[in-house]
């Protein structure tokens, strides 16, 4: 090793004690006969010091010339500081340097590589591999690191097998789009790369494996939003001979094993809430119950006293937001604003203060005595103080709304601590879901998964009602996964297709294998896959991914780094059997 | 769970307790009045036993009925059996049934599904979700499941960060031919599969991040060969501020931490040679060291002598078959046709049997005396009773031919034990080969290598004799892995670039990112990676890798269970901007 310690373990135990350090340069103050050099690594800092006269000229000159982020190696004796610093751990100690070697010497990089920087995201995306020396950088890559081992510790302590299921696959249309890849030795033929690798997965099962994990990359062409990267990695797992309730225990066991083991945080018992019930009380299939402000339906008291918005609304909802009853009407118009932003899309907001006078100050006293108004106020369970926030319209859109609106007023009432952490199983998901753009149903989670048994009838009748045996985890309002009971005999898989549209031919082209492998027993099985970019990201505090990943692509799927993707050489295409065939403008 | 204990833990201990079991039918046994049922999960067999009068008809009759490899759930008490079968662990009881559900029928099954199958290769893959239910296959992967597991404690324990490299990344040319993937959002664009992430992990050594690690997916599109995979697993390694004995000594500590986790093997210290030497004494830089055997040249001692094609060879070295003195002229026949065929090509085999009376007896009696043979046994240290094999012509193909027939003689003489594991470190490989087809030098490691500091003028006037920081981990004559201490500075790399013929501006566009990396503050580094599903083959004492990888391709790079690469829809082509263009027959 070209050090003896690293710039994070040397303590006043140390002193007197010869060394070698290596490291970047930090930092360096220069007195004239006095330098102080600040130098890093991944795990810490140590001050190196270099004193005119008890230091050769040429020592000194050397270590003057230093810039930002060289790296060097530094030989020398820990002694004590005369002035400690006690913010870091090697704070009581100080390199009192003999010999000085420049490993390699550095330009000025294009921004301030400390943890508040000045560089834009453009620019430290170019230089990733400079932005990921910045602490607070490294350090969620450290946490994600951390994450992977202690997840496959549980899993593995769970009996638990890691398999690795192929990257190169079979494409099908079924879901997001595929990334192909062009088989040079099959011409004209293609491989996928995985969305998941749910049917080997499956397959896993109908071999016996019993029990499956893989922390695994998977990918969709999808167009990108700021928190989508095309490639992604999951805990993908799946478990043979149980019911919903034991998949449900053992991931709630992960997840309270990594809040332990990571955060050092012992998590409550996660609640279960209907798909139903989340969408009737939050308005939104992974609410936020890091706060309460549940949906208060008011269309029997609002309706026919005139008001003739709520009078031809389907539904009438409020929220009470409670001790927001001192909302200026500067900050109630600015709310209003916000619900009729496009990405809102709501036509207005009424809003009732509960005064601490037990009156009632309303945006519609017109058609509402105040006796009408604590009808309100009672069911929403408010007290004076309180700020009651109503929308109406046709249902869907206005849950949609109030969800939105609750999201906003939580934030703005510092209701969504990024310390406080309320996980919550979203169960009885419906099966499928209408599409309006193809006009038929879709499968809401994927085509495996099974109906509940009770709901079957409904699938000829009313498809859109019947329940699946599926489930969600959401902490904080945000999805970390889900999964379902699967179908496991080739007869309800044909039916599934069916209902989603596949003609027979379709189905045994793109699934034959599976339906044949459910023919050659097959057991009950189901699982579960949790987008692990994003419970790092939860973990970490943050909203988004791209942080807790080491080389992400940008919005446009591309790596302004390396510069990817690329124009590839005709020799290449050549042999690919493929050729670029741009749309001519 | 639909089962309140595996099939294989109930024990003695158990009698008398009501349990529910599930898992697969392996084997019926029907005496007419009583039944017997052998029932299989990834844990273990344990017996189920329906009797009459003591069962209701239905039952015996659903047990009657079952078929191999249904999957059922049976309910009833633990008993004792009456005659116990030692050979399994659950042996000393078997179930009395009290309920019986057939959670899945199945078809006969299209091979036997034991440890001795008569399903072909192709059958099994077709069918591999039943070959993995075979426990000879499933404990392959368990034990790289395993190996998994106890390769990221151990560099977890190190300190070692896993950091996940992108799948998606570009195209280089350089090395083995990549597979691409059609960029939809950059029309004309591709990314490329990642033949290692080489370049990444340099760039995380200047990030800081001092030790990484990763468990990673590779990709070639290579013509394959029986033991080639077009995905292939790594795990791949790398440090900062190391020399190469520290890379050695780590990475020697995880081979004897897996050794010893895995496989509780305490193994011996590794032995170190160099590149010169295993080409001088083995003839092949993966020297299998569980026999000697070493060569010895016999230049000085058998030319001369007026034996023309040895004294036009540009080497005549021998190897001692201890014990093989008594080889039957027929055998010898068929060792000579042996190392005639085309895939050693040699020109013919002269041996020396040395008689236990002291005398000799060669194939070339003619030219030499025993006085001659026998100085050619003293310099070979061999005994009476053994045979020495002789073989002559240009220096590197005699090697090679003497390495096929040194591999061949510890084959037949049983030298070559798979439950002995002989590792060593070959290391000082040359920097560059000569590459005949391009006419031009190749890196033989790869260009990111440095070369020995002494050795750097001879690129100039030798570049083929200038050695490299770069070294193989081999077990057993199995090449499991290899690393090198990088270039770490621009100048260093660019000049390697030109000595590999490229351009400046090819070494620009390809790997400018890298270069402008080692001018912000590049630490000395360097890493290693082992072949992760050749390593698990070692371990399990099998010769191909393809048993240890859960879903293989065939030697046509298919899958031929879910039947990919396939056909993909003329949409997709569109959406990507490809078109497919089959070379006219």
């Amino acid at each position: 090793m070209l050090r003896t310690h690293t710039c994070g373990e040397l303590r006043i135990e140390n002193i007197h004690q010869e060394v070698t350090l290596a490291g970047w340069v930090q930092r360096v103050r220069n007195k004239g006969g006095l330098i102080w050099v600040d130098l890093r690594d991944r795990y810490g800092v140590t001050q190196l010091i270099f004193e005119e006269g008890s230091t050769d000229k040429a020592l000194l000159d050397k270590a003057a010339s230093l810039g930002r982020e060289f790296v060097v190696q530094a030989q020398g004796k820990v002694i004590e500081r005369t002035s400690k610093n006690d913010k870091i751990p090697t704070g009581d100690i100080e390199i009192k340097v003999e010999s000085l070697t420049v490993l390699n010497s550095a330009k000025v990089p294009p921004f301030i590589i400390e943890d508040e920087t000045d560089g834009g995201d453009e620019l430290r995306m170019k230089y990733r591999y400079l932005d990921l020396r910045r602490n607070v950088v490294r350090e969620k890559l450290q946490l994600r690191h951390r994450m992977m081992q202690e997840t496959r510790k549980y899993m593995d302590a769970q009996d638990f097998i890691e398999v690795e299921t192929p990257v190169l696959i079979k494409s099908t249309p079924e879901g997001a789009r595929d990334f192909v890849v062009p088989s040079r030795v099959n011409p004209g033929e293609f491989y996928a790369l995985p969305q998941s690798p749910q049917t080997f997965k499956q397959l896993l099962m109908v071999s016996g494996f019993d029990r499956y994990f893989q922390i695994v990359k998977c990918f969709r062409d999808e167009d990108l939003r700021a928190d989508r990267q095309p490639e992604f990695t999951q805990i993908d797992c799946e478990m043979s001979f149980v019911s919903q309730e034991d998949i449900l225990n053992t991931f709630e066991g992960l997840t309270k094993h990594l809040f332990n083991a990571v955060k050092g945080i012992e998590l409550e018992e996660v609640k279960k809430m209907t798909y139903a019930e989340a969408m009737k009380y939050y308005g939104n299939d992974k609410p936020d119950l890091r706060f309460d402000m549940k949906f208060v339906e008011l269309n029997d008291l609002a309706k026919g006293k005139g008001f003739s918005i709520f009078d031809s609304a389907e539904l009438v909802v409020g929220i009470c937001a409670q001790g927001a009853g001192e909302y200026t009407r500067k900050q109630l118009d600015e709310l209003t604003n916000w619900v009729k932003r496009p990405q809102i899309g709501a036509k207005g907001l009424v809003y009732v203060k509960c005064n601490e006078d037990g009156t009632y100050k309303s945006s519609v006293d017109k058609f509402y005595s105040n006796e009408d108004l604590k009808a309100w106020a009672e069911k929403m369970d408010a007290k004076p103080g309180d700020l009651l926030l109503v929308l109406s319209g046709d249902e869907k859109s206005t849950r949609k709304q109030m969800s939105e609106l609750r999201l906003k007023m939580g934030e703005d009432l510092g209701l969504r601590n990024r310390t406080v952490f309320k996980p919550l199983w979203v169960v009885d998901f419906p099966l499928l879901e209408w599409d309006e753009e193809t006009q038929r149903y879709h499968a809401m989670h994927h085509p495996f998964t099974s109906p509940k048994k009770e709901d079957i009838p409904l699938l000829e009748t009313d498809p859109g009602a019947v329940r699946a045996n599926a489930y969600d985890l959401v902490i904080n309002g945000v999805e970390i996964g889900g999964g379902s009971i699967r179908i496991h005999d080739r007869a309800t898989q044909q039916l599934m297709f069916k209902h989603l549209g596949f003609t027979d031919e379709e189905a045994q082209k793109q699934f034959g294998f599976l339906m044949e492998a459910f023919e050659y027993g097959a057991p009950p099985h189901g699982g579960i896959a949790f987008g692990f970019d994003r419970l790092c990201a939860i973990f970490g505090g943050s909203d988004s991914i791209r942080d807790y990943i080491a080389f992400p692509k940008n919005n446009s799927g591309r790596d302004v780094m390396i510069d990817s993707p690329s124009t590839i050489a005709e020799e290449q295409l050549l042999e690919l059997s493929i050729r670029v065939a741009l749309e001519k403008k």
